[in-house]
């Protein structure tokens, strides 16, 4: 699962609703449709909810609105389905943000597997998805398996190998429970995320052996401080624990989102740096949805009170995190960085957006 | 993908036929319908082919011929489907053994397939499964997506967790590429498979630190030969280097092949101790097979082309291995253990089967 964190001392919160509108209103300023932008402000907003400020508000959408103001994300892209058969499609996002068209695909899958059992999309030709596991979610929430993926820039480099070769390539899978949390997994193929280096890069703080290979691809076996240079290994990180098992993970979320869209790999392809899959299973056509969920609930509750090793933290299951940090969130407000608030002002100023930036939240 | 090995000194080659007639001899002679005796006998022999002895007839048919003479294992099964749609399918399997049967699901998984373009089957309430790679091999040839996933008795400690909570519960993916080998991944989902610490075990060899957690399941960080009491760690090792990764995804295939199934997760379940899953995904209701192949073929080239690390070993795909060792046991003869031909012999005696046990090739 991604990495899910307590909000920071000194960050503001603001009400989630505010930040949707005003997040769309940037979107829309710089020309998306007001139902593409208000799709990625939900998006966007849903992952600072959940802990994973990496793929929220603060993090991405300085990008998105620059690569829309250059042109090379397409604010107004006309999804156009290359391949169709019952279960399975192919689409072309023409340029299109992820976060904007991937809930649109997996709505398409979830027809599908209400008619069929089963919903296959592969979306090429797209940008940014955003975080994963919004996207499963959406199935999970139709008592259906909700998966996602997505083939990003490459990062990685193969076992034994000097050269980057995969993306960090995450896959998410949402299952539904009754009363407890939904399992929600999503994660990279690689050891960590780039993301997780940004927090040791600043402060200086050592990191794991075995986390990163050096600029020539030798696995850095000895903890320590994140180097000038580094490149990312696959999970498992060294080829003794494994990292052939990250690596073929990493290939199959590039067959899935890329080769089988009808788009070259990563590393082979010049036009666009992203492709993705979503994918349901319809619960309903393996067997009863009550009783699934209902094991799923005991299931989760006897991993959750497996007792921990001597020394050792409580077990966590995926998306119990997740599921926590929302609750609390969505109770106290998004939090977001200060900066943040202050470049809201700055690009408000510029684009001449009416709407006011959110206001912190302030508690008695 | 699991651990191809060059057959070890010492070991006797037979033809391949030969083995398989025997094989399947004595597992008629145990009650077996002779469709499903010569379907085991294959399901194992490629094991061996194909470099994975540890699924292969050495060290797999003497649980089953065990198994169905004492009547854990239904030597004739009669699979029903419990529950059925266009691209799904949830199927009884009737205590049978999953090396019979899997193959049986996969044909109906890519019949699904070939109409709607997505196959999915749960098998429930089933025997071993053999070399999950050999099922979705059957989806690859005929230019699909092949998965297969199998849910094992518990053997893997969670996370910060001092008990045994999942299998090893491997993931099989197979997809086919043009004059290149296919892409075969066929791995557990934790660190190792208990198969991997025979050798270690025998010779008393150190095994890497992070492997293993001791009896009350805190992770063995140094180096050391194999302890006497252990247990498995999820994919990544220990918590800092991604566990929580590894966990999810036998979790996942947890889910997928007994929840999914209708059948109690490992742990809770006192009738069955596999339950399976397979997939086929019509490449051809996605894109184009043929540039698709040819795409495949470049992609795999550039990987196993990449510059290795200094003093590293050339980077390997997945696939690359077993091909290999399929294409040299096929000239040379399938490599077994000499005890293995005694035990032949013995069990042949015992079982009253007249053909003659396969003789060691002997090569000028």
């Amino acid at each position: 699962m991604q990495q899910t964190r307590q909000a920071e001392e000194g960050m503001v919160r603001v009400q989630p609703d505010e930040l949707r509108r005003f997040v769309s209103s940037l979107l829309t300023t710089v020309g998306m449709a007001a139902e593409y932008a208000d799709q990625a402000a939900d998006t966007l907003v849903t992952a600072d909810l959940r802990g994973v400020p990496t793929h929220g508000v603060s993090s991405m959408l300085r990008g998105y609105i620059h690569g829309m103001r250059r042109g090379w994300i397409n604010a107004t892209p006309e999804m156009s389905v290359v391949s169709e058969r019952a279960s399975a499609a192919t689409i072309d996002c023409d340029r299109g943000l992820g976060v904007s068209l991937a809930p649109r695909a997996m709505v398409m899958a979830i027809e599908k597997a209400r008619a069929t059992g089963v919903g296959v999309i592969t979306m090429r030709n797209a940008y940014h998805l955003g975080m994963a596991a919004y996207h499963a979610l959406i199935a999970c929430r139709q008592d259906m398996i909700g998966i996602c993926m997505t083939a990003t820039p490459p990062a990685v480099v193969p076992p034994n190998g000097s050269e980057l070769r995969l993306g960090t390539n995450p896959i998410a899978v949402a299952v539904p429970a009754g009363r407890m949390h939904p399992f929600v997994f999503d994660a990279a193929t690689s050891v960590v995320a780039a993301s997780r280096l940004q927090a040791p890069k600043r402060t200086g703080a050592s990191i794991p052996g075995n986390w990163l290979a050096d600029a020539e691809g030798r696995v850095i076996r000895e903890p320590g401080p994140v180097p000038e240079e580094y490149k990312l290994l696959p999970l498992g990180g060294s080829p003794e624990m494994g990292s052939h098992k990250g690596f073929a993970l990493g290939m199959i979320v590039e067959i899935m989102c890329s080769l089988l869209a009808g788009a070259l790999p990563a590393g082979m392809d010049r036009r666009s740096p992203f492709n993705h899959f979503v994918a349901a299973y319809d619960i309903a056509a393996f067997t009863d949805v009550q009783v699934f969920k209902q094991r799923m609930d005991e299931w989760l509750a006897a991993m959750e009170e497996t007792p921990p090793a001597p020394g050792c933290d409580p077990v966590r299951t995926p998306g119990q995190g997740s599921t926590e940090a929302e609750a609390d969130n969505i109770d106290k407000g998004v939090p977001l960085r200060p900066d943040v608030l202050e470049w809201f002002e700055e690009i408000r100023a510029e684009l001449g957006v009416s709407l006011a930036v959110p206001a912190p939240i302030t508690r008695p």
